[in-house]
């Protein structure tokens, strides 16, 4: 394993670290292991809680910021972060207008965000709205999800979800566009390689040279099934299709097309797949109204990419549009 | 050789319509290779133009748009533009208030940045004046140079140079200010893995499980020394303490610190090393001002990490917070 670390057990904390010594805009709560807006809770506004396991970045904690979340809570590597973090920066970000947990779904992920949710309210009377993003079109159920997994979706609904509460809408309101967003929203992704997770060392699975995997999760979960390696626009297909037929995506609408690496791709080759997986859309006459390709929701070194289509109104659109000021998505200010 | 791609002849072609698909706010000179500014020449504006080879990504057509570059030219990975793309880009460019050409220092590059700049006098009688970027403190000569390469400091110099010439300064105030920043920046990087260029099929350097490449330079030339692998605490101090002696950087100092990726290293590690890399500079009482991490310079997949320290004032300062509205590098916008 050759990784730029110190400890394998100290890899989230030193990361927290470097976010907090990178980013004086934000404040990093580094006993609880949260990433919080400085000016949290903001007052009138509706505060947003994410988080998850940590190597996946710049999910969640890069996207703290106005206009997205008001918290993020780093689990360890690929697991979920314990209820008390949770509660910390759930309280932490309350001002009073409730405060939404937007949660992927794992089966620890979902569990603990709901026991902190259920003691924010008995010690601090705190409302919480958990929205689930469920957004893998790949498998039913996987190794650690009953249903699907949520993966590249989760940053469109943050982004979309956060731009209402920063115009100051009501908790209802928020909740409603964020399951918007994720009922709109179907990904799938594909690995090269798998990632090596600090702690254990080695690979999380194994690949052969000619091989790739249709269909990954996001801490390695198997897919739907091992090709033989292929060129840039058959892969984009065997990720496009699935994606169009389930929601499905029809001739005429508009969507935001987001094509993320996963951690160990460079960007070169993720134009390369933005520009086939464009290709397609343009044959089927899906409209893409605004794009976003880089790494964003990773599965710590792996190499791989997802694509993400999320079906959206001009409703969305303003909302996708609305300033965002974070480490790793800014626009408008 | 597992990538993301269609042919290794086409990768380029096939990035460059899929930056065209992704950025309708920029213009993409497919037949030239050469990614501009939607409005460019932009009346009375200085124009900037950089380019190189391609597998560097974002470097440099990802640093095009308001506030960065006017263009920039895509060579073939790792192998230097031709003039004609540079003259086409040169001559698109040019309001009448000259072009600058930021070029890194590699002899190709500067041979043909040079050539383009001679037909453009001749037959445009454009004014170009061309600013030579090396920062790389790692080695003096090396496979593609005489003189020291150009590495992360390249962004470092497009950014408040561009910020410059936005502001309507002249082209020697531009080129001022290019150069000094440039005379102000050191680099160091290092791999843990060889990059594969694509039409060769296998990695360019081989390193033992056990070794990394201190010095690297990001075609993957040879560093200064191989090392065991080492924490990322000793592995930032091999990178910050011959760029801080170089310059020197002194105790007062203030600097903008860019912690780089090289293509196939996470986040979570590059925050990691970030962390390190501040530590050392608080260690010297060297004030870092403003920061930037992520894989900006890269080399492909190599997985590795560069290091960048800009000594700036108040005024290069300015010109670093100048709105600026790119794929890759945007705020204030």
């Amino acid at each position: 394993m050759k990784k730029l670390i110190n400890d394998p057990a100290d890899i989230v904390t030193d990361a927290l670290a470097g976010m907090a010594a990178a980013h004086p805009e934000l404040r990093v709560d580094l006993p609880n292991r949260v990433i919080l807006r400085q000016d949290a809770p903001t007052p009138g506004k509706v505060g947003l809680v994410s988080g998850g396991g940590s190597g996946h970045e710049p999910l969640h904690g890069g996207f703290v910021g106005l206009g997205m979340l008001d918290a993020a809570c780093a689990g360890e590597v690929f697991t979920s972060p314990v209820p008390d973090q949770i509660l910390a920066a759930t309280t932490a970000v309350d001002s009073g207008a409730g405060v939404i947990h937007i949660v992927k779904n794992y089966t620890g992920d979902v569990m603990n965000f709901e026991m902190a949710a259920e003691l924010a309210a008995a010690e601090t009377g705190t409302e919480v709205v958990a929205v689930i993003v469920d957004d893998d079109v790949a498998v039913q159920d996987s190794l650690y999800t009953a249903g699907r997994r949520g993966v590249g979706g989760t940053l469109i609904l943050e982004k979309l979800a956060g731009a209402a509460a920063e115009q100051g809408r009501p908790l209802t309101t928020v909740a409603d566009i964020a399951r918007t967003a994720n009922a709109n929203s179907r990904s799938m992704g594909m690995a090269l390689t798998s990632c090596t997770v600090p702690a254990v060392g080695k690979p999380t699975f194994e690949l052969g040279e000619g091989e790739v995997e249709i269909g990954i999760g996001i801490h390695g979960e198997p897919g739907r099934s091992r090709v033989p390696l292929a060129p840039a626009r058959e892969i984009a297909a065997m990720l496009v299709e699935p994606i169009l037929v389930d929601l499905p995506f029809t001739k005429g609408d508009k969507v935001i097309c987001f094509v993320n690496g996963m951690g160990g791709t460079p960007l070169l080759e993720l134009y390369v797949m933005y520009n086939e997986v464009a290709r397609i859309l343009r044959g089927q006459g899906v409209e893409v109204a605004r794009s976003l390709v880089g790494p964003y929701v990773t599965s710590l070194d792996m190499a791989g990419c997802s694509v993400t289509l999320t079906k959206v109104d001009d409703e969305l659109l303003r909302l996708w549009d609305a300033p965002v000021r974070t480490p790793a998505l800014r626009w408008g200010v």
